[in-house]
């Protein structure tokens, strides 16, 4: 799983976070327009040249469309990370509600920690620590209960700050990327270090991305067959991380196919954005960069959840296209009804 | 990789085999029959019944289309696997193909067997004989090179039996299945043991099936980059053997949720069958029974290509469908243009 010790160990600083819900500003946009959460400007105007060009037959760049692949970080890129990625708070929230079956974590670490919100004891977690929360958060029944486990968290739960349904703190400028794309043809896939199964839960849903254009973290399951009925079962094992290097071969596995568009937001994503600008035809790598700490956040640079620093770079030197939250976003996130 | 020292014993007989080519007989079935090359009878029945029910909003079995999901083995399923695996031409092909640049192979094993058609040797060849083999053939290429070489393999090569190029020796009744579930709404799979990258070089214009719907056996991959370009290496080292109980798995991570139909043939499909019928709804199993000598092959019980005793037996005592091709099928390939 994608959980380290060092973003675990922000939890005693980001637990302290200010909270209060905050709005988006918004303007009505033209009808005709395929981005109406967009400010006019130079990003937005970089994804509709890109997808002129793949799509023109008479362009140079023209690209079929089962080759029109692209990928999407979610953490930070399609929904909110902070002040904790929400799998996270997730896997807090269901120790606790876990504990009553579960007397001796009273008395027990790491448990007890979450438990009492003992900020100094969980910053202080290790990589065994954190297997052993995973273990008993994620693991231990099928892969059917587990998805019906996180949906009911989802349906019951609010982000801290925005007091809205999490699966709600999606980015409205994003949705629409990925309606235009598909809009041109183009096929569209998460690529995640969130867990793979967490994230089906949700991304048809938020993001009209079906289950099995989901791409994520992975623990093994094993099947197991009881008469006539069988099941999955989900083991206390990390089968894949897709974090880094590891997207693209994990990108290569589910789809076959080199993405010809990448969105990311951190360090994570840096390989993947590699990947689709180091084929032989076009590519587009687009970072979207948390500047907006009046309705958002504002990270880049060391920041211990979504930290952008090589990506950046990289960005600057190859002139890859860099999202302004502040500056090129009108709203952030959907209307709640 | 699926290739075991029992499956590559082989050798030895079925390069023995008989090799006349064999025509099929057909009838012109009606323009409005949604499977024109399937006798009627019971198992024709069965597909078409299963998809009515699952279809119909007014039945207890209705499935949204979302859920309707159907996963095909490839070898003996889709395409034909006597006198031995496709790929398994492919790699002894590959092995000639590359010997002028390994003059070394004329005097070492395993390679040597395989220049002098050596059936003694190659059928007492072990696992780290057929790993030698298939590091050679299938791995130190990028992925794309890799996919480049099986596409030029497969448009180069003909089957020795029936004479045409081995992505024609597709059962053309099954492409009339595949057709039919998508036009109700289905989202078709493959789910193989054969390896992934090999499958998707044929499986979109064979079979209508995205390369990123495709599941199968994988070698590791480690994405490098050079200045602004960037590919996957494929590295000597298996990843995932897509056979048995691993299906399950691999359609598990791939797809995220059960199939509600899985095709298959032979043993090393039983788990991904008693998937697909295992859960809380409906669930359609399908062995295909190569019992047409005189237009295919006819194996079960006991062949060390497509066995099939365990699943049989349980078809039998489920009643699972089982399409006898000699009887349910009125052809076996499509026509060669």
């Amino acid at each position: 799983m994608r959980i380290t010790s060092t973003i675990l160990g922000v939890l005693a600083l980001t637990l302290l976070l200010a909270c209060s819900p905050q709005g988006d500003s918004g303007q009505p946009a033209a009808a005709s327009d395929a981005l109406p959460s967009w400010n006019d400007g130079e990003v937005k105007q970089a994804i509709l040249d890109f997808v002129a060009r793949v799509t023109d037959p008479a362009s140079p760049d023209f690209v079929p469309e089962a080759a029109r692949i692209a990928t999407f970080d979610n953490d930070g890129t399609l929904w909110a990370e902070q002040p904790l990625y929400f799998q996270l708070f997730f896997t807090l929230d269901r120790v606790k509600a876990l504990a009553d079956e579960h007397p001796e974590w009273r008395s027990e670490q790491p448990f007890k920690a979450i438990l009492e919100d003992d900020r100094e004891a969980l910053a202080a977690m290790g990589h065994a620590e954190i297997g052993q929360i995973l273990a008993a958060t994620h693991t231990g029944m099928t892969a059917e209960e587990f998805s019906s486990i996180a949906r009911q968290w989802l349906d019951t739960s609010r982000h801290p700050r925005f007091d809205r349904p999490f699966d709600t703190c999606i980015y409205q400028p994003m949705v629409e990327v990925l309606e235009y794309l598909r809009a041109n043809g183009f096929t569209t896939f998460i690529a995640s270090a969130g867990g793979i199964e967490f994230m089906r839960t949700f991304a048809d849903e938020a993001y009209g991305i079906p289950r099995h254009q989901v791409i994520g973290s992975s623990v093994e399951t094993e099947f197991r067959v009881d008469g006539e009925r069988s099941f999955l079962m989900r083991l206390p094992e990390a089968a894949f991380i897709d974090d880094r290097a590891a997207k693209p071969v994990a990108i290569n596995r589910h789809i076959g196919r080199r993405p010809i568009a990448a969105f990311g937001n951190s360090d994570g994503d840096l390989q993947m954005l590699q990947y689709a600008t180091g084929g032989d035809g076009t590519g587009l790598a687009v970072l979207v960069h948390h500047d907006d700490a009046d309705r958002e956040y504002a990270y880049d640079r060391g920041s211990k959840i979504g930290g952008l620093d090589e990506a950046l770079d990289e960005a600057e030197a190859r002139g890859w296209t860099v999202i302004s939250m502040r500056d090129d976003w009108r709203t952030i996130f959907p209307p709640v009804e």
